[in-house]
């Protein structure tokens, strides 16, 4: 089924972990991991039933080599597959794939998802960016990806940046406003989970109308009895305020009916 | 079934519309809908199929009058209920229920949610924070609210404006994340749709587990070399400049690992 021939990925975080078992969901096994300590690649094949290996002997005969390391670390990895004949495809969403480029064959394969080692993810629906510097890998990398998601993107460095950047907005940044949520919540004995149906509700409808279209809210109206209000009850947290003060900014002069 | 008598409902908004299908939904038809413009009132008994009402001599026979107006207008609103019987509750979140103060019987009937006419809710699911100035009122309102929603709360005035500011961060402010990435994925040729399992799982995993331990990205890894491309990207967004660097900052005053 899989043309792709043997697969080795190179790192033991979370990214590394989420892809083998994305693998393994499609009855594909990684012919190994490299895991440098020697003691975390035990554990590893323990966790995840896959061959582990220290150095990169058995890396070397694979076909693909996906590296799924920190970003500061793909440049040392890189030293090691000088030789490598099959392609090498890093997992990075902000990193140049030329970062690889003293390999013949080198490409990405960025997985567009926050990865936890302990959550189950439903694969088909996370989107595969993909890259790869020849067309023939190119078509390769995205037939390989198809078996995993039903949205394989092709997408040039970029591209891929403008995406990880929209993503810290989107995931990380959403977060926060989560968090801060919870934290005024909880300073008057009250619990973040009360907000679920509210938050659902509006992700929905801005997926489905588009955020702009979506938006409610005081700042939205012009209601400035009530944002003048809030500024007041948040006296006592000077950095939620300063938050506070510069999105309510954001959406009077982006947002507002005009 | 509902010992509540003949419920009337002021206002022609999103929120009186929802309301008036919130308890059609249980097959309780409100006894009128007061609509002050003629035309309106057509309008409204049209869509929803009830009887609306341009003055308050109906009303004054009702047993419950919920005020679904803007904020703005409910003061005026209860000067038309002095000798009125009934409970006069409003739905707002952040005013006072003492606005109602010169009715005998006043309270708050307040659904968390984000609200638009032509949407359907699943009614059970959204919290109904009700108030009411005495123990019987409290009692029958809780009674009345418990009939649509699984999350009946009491709360006084201070908490409920406490959960409409929080409300602002996890929404509106939310919602502007999703649009700063919906922003910047449209100037680069690509559709916030993309992004739509990354949020929705990250979503799922702040709430399961608390949005401080489901934070990931480069603010949380104090990873300042990705963070400083990202600002450099973002030149030409002096607006979305600014609230990456207040956020990224907050982030790491609050959130790192110490």
């Amino acid at each position: 089924m899989l043309e792709i021939g043997k697969i080795a990925i190179i790192g033991a975080g979370n990214t590394a972990y989420t892809l083998c078992k994305l693998l393994k969901s499609k009855g594909i096994d990684p012919y190994c991991m490299l895991v440098r300590d020697a003691e975390k690649a035990k554990k590893v094949s323990e966790d995840l039933g896959v061959e582990t290996v220290t150095d990169y002997e058995k890396v070397l005969k694979t076909d693909l080599a996906i590296i799924a390391v920190n970003d500061d670390a793909i440049s040392e990895v890189a030293t090691h597959l000088l030789d490598y004949k099959g392609l090498a495809a890093h997992t990075s969403g902000t990193k140049s794939a030329e970062l690889l480029n003293r390999t013949m064959r080198f490409g990405v394969f960025y997985p567009l998802q926050t990865m936890s080692k302990n959550r189950e993810i439903e694969f088909e629906e996370i989107p595969l960016l993909i890259y790869a510097n020849s067309p023939d890998d190119v078509e390769m990398l995205s037939r390989f990806a198809g078996h995993f998601s039903k949205k394989v993107v092709f997408c040039d460095d970029e591209q891929r940046k403008a995406i990880h950047l929209a993503a810290v907005y989107v995931s990380n940044f959403t977060n926060v406003m989560l968090g801060i949520g919870d934290k005024l919540l909880k300073e008057n004995g009250m619990a973040l989970d009360l907000m679920k149906p509210l938050v659902m509700e509006m992700i929905e409808k801005s997926f489905e109308i588009s955020p702009k279209d979506a938006l409610t809210g005081p700042a939205r109206r012009g209601d400035f009895a009530t944002i003048g209000e809030h500024e007041k009850m948040l006296a006592d947290n000077p950095d939620e305020l300063a938050i506070y003060m510069i999105l309510t900014d954001y959406i009077i002069e982006n947002y507002q009916k005009k």
